[in-house]
């Protein structure tokens, strides 16, 4: 079993990044719109800030009141998205007014400063197979599995939770990348009925250990994205008993955390090049 | 093994819908425009044309010359947008410029009066479970399933081919519906893999008698979306041997085309109450 280690490869990213941005002189800002003191929010938005920091990206954060209205955080969407200084805009979750405020907010950035890729227009082009910026999971776990050349065209992949961020864009970003993927979720029962034959398993439910050593055949691939916590201890997606079968599997920690927070420096890079075009 | 009778469901669709029609004094207008003569377009349009005049639908035929420009279709279909008159437009496929040109200007559709359900709006909706517009196919199969008690929530789906039309809108409306489905193509191999175990198969691939009875289960209910021809014959995508193991299926004609048309109707009906709201 190997460890698909996401944190020696956020390294190497970074140093690469760092050095694209210096040598083609890559002028990039990102500004991060922060509502309340939601303290995922904060942790989430300080990573952001060290990381960009660390390749040489400028970073402006706004920081809103928890009554913001919707009307006032859209007026400063727009005044960013005309901002061409701005070269990304994220809007960051949880935000005090809910779900459905936060996607009629989010909806509201520019298609050329959607760094987040969960615009309509980066939805559609995906869908389409016409792919412009994917989610930061999403391209980070392709990016991952790429880096170990493991092999997605003709894959069996199973994905457990149909989530927005994850489960449902990486169903159809493996799709195109010729996978046969089977989209699992909270009604998939038995869940081993899905997971038992898979050569890949991408676990994003939260659901801690749901996975366990007989849902899984010899050899599989396991990425696990969940996090939750079981008697005080950060657990993922995968039991421990299931480690033993794995060809490779990520760990709870150090696999695509650190990847996400990667790919939104390669978004950006992406966002400013696209630009400049 | 009972046959998915789309063509005797339809008679009852249809007088439904003409008695909606007629009550609610629906003044319904559906705008279809074709370019060249395209002898599948022009049967499709035909086949539109017979129907909705059959429930009082009122519609407007617009033949545009095989060389005329994007430019030309999509200032056309901007006038009809901004015509109150009109309900819904249809962009007639196949056209002579190709898939790219068609999808450039059939996305000039309004959101409204997108009567196919392929435009940005209706398919980030369906991507985000908050469906409007369903492409017609794909509502037709559904409410087929529907009539027959079908059960579609906790059930295993294979749908074999990831177009835009057909599979690939399908896969999101059915995971929505909680099935749970894999998504199979060119690169599923082998196919039965994915087949055998399904309570459900759904193909829509055009490969004549691709699905055989060794690929299925005992019991497993057949949506055959295919078309092709096979010694001047046409066929459909299950071969004939798989029909016994069936507990349900369509038959390669009589069974999803007539859902597919009666599903212009229903959205029809959908957009013109939307519009009056």
């Amino acid at each position: 079993m190997q460890i698909l280690d996401g944190k020696t490869y956020r390294l190497e990213l970074l140093e690469e990044y760092k050095k694209i941005i210096e040598e083609e002189n890559l002028d990039i800002r990102l500004d991060i719109i922060k509502i309340g003191d939601d303290p995922s929010s904060i942790q989430y938005i300080k990573n952001k800030l060290k990381y960009t920091e660390m390749v040489g990206i400028k970073s402006v954060l706004h920081e809103l009141d928890e009554n913001t209205s919707e009307d006032e955080i859209i007026k400063l969407i727009k005044e960013l998205n005309e901002n061409d200084e701005v070269t990304g805009i994220i809007l960051q979750s949880p935000i005090p007014q809910g779900r459905d405020a936060f996607n009629r907010c989010a909806l509201e950035i520019a298609f050329s400063k959607d760094v987040d890729g969960f615009g309509k227009d980066n939805i559609y082009n995906l869908y389409m197979n016409k792919e412009t910026i994917l989610p930061c999971t999403v391209i980070g776990i392709i990016k991952l599995l790429e880096h170990y050349n493991i092999n997605l065209d003709g894959a069996s992949v199973t994905i457990v939770g149909r989530g927005n961020i994850v489960g449902k864009p990486l169903s159809i970003a493996m799709t195109n990348r010729n996978a046969t993927v089977t989209m699992c979720h909270s009604h998939s029962e038995p869940l081993e009925k899905y997971t038992k034959d898979a050569d890949i398993i991408v676990s994003a439910c939260g659901c801690g250990r749901l996975i366990k050593k007989d849902m899984v055949k010899d050899g599989f691939v396991g990425v696990d994205v969940g996090v939750s916590f079981i008697d005080g201890k950060q657990v993922g997606d995968f039991d421990e008993s299931a480690y033993d079968k794995a060809s490779y599997i990520t760990m709870p920690t150090g696999g695509v955390g650190p990847m996400t927070i990667s790919m939104i420096i390669n978004n950006l890079i992406n966002l400013k090049k696209n630009s400049d075009n």
